[in-house]
């Protein structure tokens, strides 16, 4: 055999293996990791798997076709929609994505579900998969967004996509959506990470905008086209957005959402958890509270500014401050706060009048007077001191 | 001298230190703690004293004027008003603000103002001070609130009031009127903290809320009867409204407001500092968000349930988790999710028919059945298994 028929075997054999188990299986990718994808792939189909889900699904999924075939077809529908197949070794194959090798998790009350390195990317776009995912952020939250979460969510995304920053979201009605919008009306790049087929865009209401991110950015996915985008996958590929990108926003989730699960994943792969605040009375900002008051690491973030602090290469990015109105009066000693009181509004006082009213000795008033001038606050005039025009 | 005299020495010679120099002060509170405050007004009035700021002060207060005579009036003033007085040692003296003896701030570019305990209070309104604040929350906030921020503030402290804690807040427009109004609403008690005279409540605008305040809970303040409302005087009020409480929420602030200062404080007295999150839109939103950022003891605060479960007694309040539609789906296996998505929306299937659609084995599918069946996400029919109707 030669090396391009290897690879070619190993390709096919990881989209087989796609379609026989769903993708993070930790079964399959521990076999993967000690055998290759084509002797796993070989040992599932003769049945060398111990009992259990794996087993039954395999068994399920054989039933009725033969998973090489499926394969093929699978290659060749893709090859017809122009979507190219990346696994680990390819030239695009982003190196963000294999820290979910390590990746474990647990819940009370829930499931495991599995959440291993992806075998494989189905990738439809222009762009290398990698260069893409090397500086982006994810931007999610609820379908059923408000007004004002697609307002902070378009705001957010136009300029993180403007600092160019890829924008990574899942494609869904309400703020993922808004996210995708806003990427491209800055002109930059923003990929769609899908849990279903990428020559199938779900939802089927967002068509043009996913034609949109298609011409200047990626959509892609670890299922094979013609995936259905089946309910447990949408969960399933969450894993993905947190791995592939630096940090992840969520600007809207409501109460009991997935969010919680997102920003677990999100901070066990050491990304940076990061959590848009709204109005108390917002049911769609609930999920995000909870967020902020239970993940002691999850990170309030109101701006792009916020988020670029959070993400930053170390001093690249640095939100300036919070502007308000400056009170230079502030920082003032006591001394000086009871002369500038002492001061009327309209007009001028002598240093004298300015001890009597301010109940400080003339010395003292006198020396306070040069810093505040100094400083701007008081003017000197013919007449006796004034408060500087603000 | 007879104990009488004494006291009533005591309790003058408090009054005019507190006119001599602004409560708190740290060299007149040192002097109070170790000689007395008759002991420490002699001093001070005979010039004996270091040369500093409080000696300029006490200077220019007694050019023109006897502070044992200021000190007098005052008591004839609060005497016609119906304000008592209360010092260390009284009855009614609320022994958590003995706590700022051992507080220390300091911050970059501002005046460490002075920050000691009260000499005394001045208190108009029937109950007690020290069992009015013995279960009390302040919430405070910006004077130009919004509707969103007044609406927020109503619907905490009412409910805080409804539960028998006092509100302890400001008096000033905005945030702080409307955390007594909700509270006097609920028939609570409310304690306005001034930052001037308890005859002369500020602002002038609120003057028919301070006297329903009077009538319901208490107007205190450590000024004497007839002071000014002084710029610099509300700084070293709030240091009582944090020690006063067992936590402080600060609902609306804007950039650079003094809400930064004052969670210090309310943080070094070991109190709970909480922060009403707000839309990033709003510039009334934009203080809190700051101090949730920067303050990593701050706490994120939605509801009175969520300012109940930081200051209550362990155990006694424990916020519900919020309430949003239960997903049972949420807490499903891979593969029960594989068969409630192969079960029609309306109508039946077999068990046959479920194993081909979902692709699983039939035992697998049978034994998930039993399982989905007693916790009620499916029904079995004669003609087959359906979907629950949630």
């Amino acid at each position: 055999m030669t090396d391009g028929v290897v690879e070619g075997a190993d390709v096919a054999a990881r989209v087989a293996l796609t379609w026989l188990a769903e993708p993070g299986n930790r079964v399959v990718w521990a076999l993967v990791k000690a055998h290759g994808a084509t002797e796993t792939l070989e040992r599932l189909l003769r049945g060398d798997i111990p009992d259990g889900p794996l087993r039954a699904a395999v068994n399920a999924r054989t039933a009725n076709a033969d998973a090489r075939k499926v394969a093929e077809a699978a290659l060749r529908r893709g090859e017809r929609v122009g979507a190219r197949l990346i696994v680990p070794g390819s030239p695009e194959w982003p190196p963000c994505v294999d820290e979910l090798a390590g990746l474990e998790m647990t819940a009370p009350g829930r499931v495991n579900w599995d959440t291993r390195t992806p075998l494989c990317f189905w990738v439809r776009g222009e762009h290398p998969l990698h260069e893409t995912l090397d500086r982006s952020i994810a931007v999610v939250g609820a379908r059923a967004a408000t007004s004002y979460g697609t307002h902070v969510t378009h705001e957010m995304a136009y300029q993180l996509a403007g600092e160019r920053w890829t924008v990574v979201s899942g494609g869904a009605f309400g703020i993922d959506a808004a996210a995708h919008r806003a990427a491209l009306a800055a002109g930059g790049r923003t990929v769609a990470v899908l849990a279903c087929g990428v020559d199938r865009p779900y939802p089927v209401g967002n068509t043009a905008m996913f034609e949109r991110v298609l011409a200047k950015g990626l959509l892609i996915s670890e299922w094979p086209p013609g995936a259905e985008p089946l309910r447990h996958r949408f969960l399933i590929r969450n894993r993905v957005i947190a791995a592939a990108t630096a940090g992840t926003v969520v600007v809207e989730a409501s109460a009991r959402s997935g969010a919680a699960q997102t920003m677990s994943r999100v901070l066990a792969l050491n990304r940076r958890a990061m959590v848009v605040p709204g109005p108390v009375t917002s049911a769609m900002s609930v999920g995000c509270h909870e967020l902020l008051r239970t993940h002691p690491y999850a990170r309030l973030v109101t701006s792009a500014a916020d988020v670029l602090e959070e993400v930053g290469r170390a001093g690249e990015y640095l939100a300036p401050p919070p502007r308000g109105r400056e009170h230079p009066r502030d920082a003032l000693d006591e001394e000086s706060a009871l002369i500038l009181e002492a001061l009327p509004r309209n007009g001028t006082s002598t240093p004298e009048e300015i001890s009597a009213g301010a109940r400080l000795g003339l010395r003292t008033v006198l020396r306070r007077l040069s810093l505040l001038e100094a400083e701007g606050l008081v003017v000197r005039r013919e007449s006796g001191i004034a408060l500087a025009r603000s």
